[in-house]
């Protein structure tokens, strides 16, 4: 089922394609819109208000604020060293720890992007297109590239607009 | 519905798994294969002949002209700024301006390429796999890398050779 | 069909989401997980006891051995030059080659990676999240960035245990 049971949505939550997403035991805030091919793994939290794009992956481990729009086809990480098997048995939970991820209120995270574990995406930052962040970011700052390199500060007319 | 009644779709078009794709509001041309976990958006134009690989997200305000060929997990993206949200309430449609983007005849883009809003492929150019393109590609150049630099001329027997 | 009648899966393989995969004439070996959005294309072969993550790509010409960890989001390929059209038709099976690539046992290939056609990754290798694989990667090497550099060695207490 793309939708099981265990999924927490809050007030209007808006999934355009019911039977072409994969979340389970997830929480979604209210009015968050969620697109196509979309996948949210256990124990994932997203905000209210939110808009995660298609062909996105949020794995267990993270958490997303309110007012984060994140792009299509953004990967988020919960393991830096992931391996399929351990001692010749098929790796379980007990073999690994999943390393906790922050996207904090009004980021935004551009498409194609990949998230390593462990990072915080301060408010109102801006991730570029295709960007590979592998370390924190400031609060609204920009950071774009492979690996994701600092840049200027977010343009005062593209800074986060939510009301307090 | 994963091919809305309103997509206009010419002859001989191939959806590989219908079932399996988000199809709304959008052209497609003659011939056009089209592979699963793609998405469409409405007013996307996708011309003649083209193939649209498996995992791919083209969205409103892209044309695609005949003859290209776009890889798998290729994302458009027509916003340079884009936020969920706008004094506190979900953006809706009038507060953004879709950023248009072309991608001209015989052109050919490597699987997990970005290409950001507002660029314009050349005929005939090569994107290389995983490029973040940001600026216009000149007619029959190779470009590659994040972000997108040019490269040499696509050699002689690599040219498109659809007949004009 | 998500899975055609001509795929060979193995004992206990499991697939999350049967009706969100796009599965045919591949083989999958013993124990393998898959996850939904993924498409393996016919004549791709898929060790045993590997993860192959949501929406990855592995198309004709890839071989996979056992104990494999395949991210979320990894597109491979086994064509330099793709083209939609030739001489103004569709291209066929005809007019091109498929470039054959292997990933030896026990690697791991990060989320949002790239591996280009005709690459070898080696035994225990570990690439990096988003990188762009564009050469031979040595066993139990680190390989990351965009093209895809040689980094160091793979930590003692991370290289692959599988029994031998």
């Amino acid at each position: 089922m793309p939708i099981s049971a265990n999924v927490v949505l809050g007030h209007g939550v808006k999934i355009f394609q019911p039977d072409l997403v994969n979340l389970y035991g997830c929480t979604v805030g209210d009015e968050t819109r969620i697109g196509a091919f979309v996948e949210i793994q256990k124990n994932a939290i997203v905000g209210s208000r939110c808009k995660i794009s298609s062909h996105t992956f949020i794995c267990e481990g993270v958490t997303i604020e309110d007012d984060v729009f994140v792009g299509h086809g953004v990967m988020f990480i919960n393991d830096l060293y992931p391996r399929a098997t351990e001692d010749g048995r098929l790796q379980t939970e007990a073999d690994w720890q999943v390393i906790p991820t922050r996207v904090k209120r009004g980021a935004s995270i551009g498409s194609g992007a990949v998230i390593l574990a462990g990072v915080s995406i301060g408010e109102g930052a801006l991730i570029g297109a295709g960007a590979v962040v592998t370390h924190d970011v400031p609060d609204q700052q920009i950071v774009k590239g492979v690996p994701a390199r600092l840049g200027r500060a977010v343009p005062r007319k593209q800074t986060t607009k939510s009301a307090s």
